[in-house]
């Protein structure tokens, strides 16, 4: 019964990491794997197709010494991939699935049950590491189940054209809400106000005062603040925000690499605004995901939303793709092309 | 038709304040003032008897350069008074009402249906200014409204034998849950141990980490934390908070007198931990007053929940009085006496 044993490329994290991951922080191992599971698996063979390089990934980069939401080692992601060998009674060879997978040519996953299957394969198979998965669940869950969002509602974006922002501000002009993105560069700033629709958009790195940038854009406040960044930007946002605002917290990627994140002084103004701040994980909202797929799909096909990638090919290239994303360097979505079959 | 015209004492704030504030800051006058409401009069005369002491009160000696939630000059507060006069026809003369009235002997209120009337006098009359007035319903619309309280959760309490926390504590112990106060001193600490039940309690002062004592009370983290100082305290709790913790966020007394605040800085925790982080202000609650009164009337009458007041006597004591609890210095509900009838 002995299978095919092929060679497998791996990406391995060397060691504990602080401050800004680098790429030499990573190492590729090439190890052996049986394409053929063993008759005791209950598990799935995979092979990767595309990886997600999403900003949570930095914490388990980081050694704790507390739990926190994310513990593996070495590198785990979201990614698309095929099952090309099933034990398990809800797979069989030929399924595209999506989940999380290891960074690497192959994975033998030993509980599938946390797959989610592909059924629609007229959109693009890599949308499953970005607007169809993970990054648009979370959008979709933290604009409407944590936002409570109302058509005319003012919202503020951080990190807008990133995986999650592009599509948080796409859901917001299609509830008829007023919509202001935030981006660290000219060419991700056109993006939003041409590709994606925000009704403003500004350079943050291009502005001094973020504070009088948000009273520029939002003279009456701001009633969402989708939030991706933390800091000085959350600081800025909370001395904007109006009476009962809402802070769905999603992330806090300006903080990831500090030793010592920055202090938020002004937070009073939950009080005195009645601020609702609510952190919020994907997890918590997958079993909406086949509504969340219903609303999305029809938008996608018909060219109502758009999804911008930035696709880095080949596995080799998968450091430098993980890395770019705590400084900005990819515009829209990144995920790296492991095999495109 | 011209009534009788007597003096009238007033405490008023001679200046903006900076920091802590200070006796000298506030000074008498005497006006005078007529008892009769002249015929074109829409509103009430009242005598005033018994004065709240809130220490949501220092905002408004504050110069803001913007609106905040509370704005008015010189000095008002919640307090309890006999109606002498009423052109309103919902108030009569000998009515005992509770609601936001001026530090002075007499006010004249040109908007009276903002005021409560007393409709139960076998109580205490003073506790108009704490537990069946503003900070009672403060304590019940956070706890139940906001916290989400469930049967064994884990409550923490800050500025626990204040107005508000010494209720908010005994509410938690009948709903079911584990119950730890902090406070500034052992008396404090003797309080919320034995007369209202808490299940532990230390004194912040002497905790030289805050993190390492919630860490000891919370083996297991803090389901709901019922914020009333902010700053270190905050910090120390996001840190012990569970999964899906909530923090309803009432006020943050450590932070009102300083020129600059403190700065929290782990956020992320909110993230992480699913936190939901929420301000509120009694004013959306009040509609729920009779049901809340309700509640707690038999539970005063029958002895199962206690509340301490610390009384000063006379408008002369009120500067001291206000200024006392920014330091800490009351035990138990501050409240002064004009006038016992």
């Amino acid at each position: 019964m002995a299978g095919q044993e092929v060679s497998n490329k791996q990406v391995v994290l060397k060691d504990y990491v602080v401050g800004f991951p680098k790429e030499s922080d990573m190492e590729f191992k090439t190890s052996k794997i049986n394409l053929k599971l063993s008759e005791d698996s209950n598990g799935i063979l995979l092979k990767n197709l595309y990886l997600s390089c999403d900003p949570y990934m930095r914490s388990r980069m980081t050694k704790h010494d507390r739990p926190t939401y994310v513990e593996s080692f070495p590198i785990m992601g979201y990614g698309v991939s095929k099952v090309l060998d099933s034990r398990h009674p809800d797979y069989k060879a030929g399924d595209l699935v999506w989940g999380i997978t290891g960074w690497e040519e192959y994975s033998l996953i030993s509980s599938p049950q946390l797959f989610f299957k592909i059924e629609h394969t007229d959109v693009p198979l890599s949308y499953y590491t970005g607007i169809l998965g993970m990054p648009g669940m979370t959008a979709y869950a933290g604009f409407y189940e944590v936002g409570s969002p109302k058509k005319g509602d003012r919202v503020f974006v951080s990190s807008a054209s990133g995986a999650v922002g592009q599509l948080v501000g796409q859901l917001a002009k299609l509830n008829g809400c007023y919509v202001v993105g935030s981006a660290g560069s000219k060419e991700k700033v056109d993006l939003l106000k041409n590709k994606f629709g925000f009704d403003e958009a500004f350079n943050y790195k291009e502005e001094k005062d973020l504070d009088a940038a948000l009273r520029r854009y939002f003279p009456e406040g701001i009633d969402i603040y989708f939030e991706n960044v933390g800091g000085k930007m959350l600081e800025a946002v909370l001395s904007n925000m109006r009476l009962h605002g809402r802070i769905p917290t999603c992330g806090m990627i300006s903080q990831y690499n500090l030793e010592q994140p920055e202090g938020v002084h002004n937070l009073f103004e939950i009080v005195a605004k009645r601020i609702r701040m609510e952190g919020f994980i994907v997890f918590d909202y997958y079993h909406l995901y086949p509504k969340y797929l219903e609303m999305i799909l029809p938008h996608i096909r018909e060219g109502k939303v758009s999804y911008v990638e930035d696709v880095a090919e080949g596995l080799e290239s998968a450091p430098a793709a993980l890395i770019g994303i705590y400084s900005g360097r990819n515009v829209g979505k990144q995920l790296v092309v492991v095999s495109r079959d």
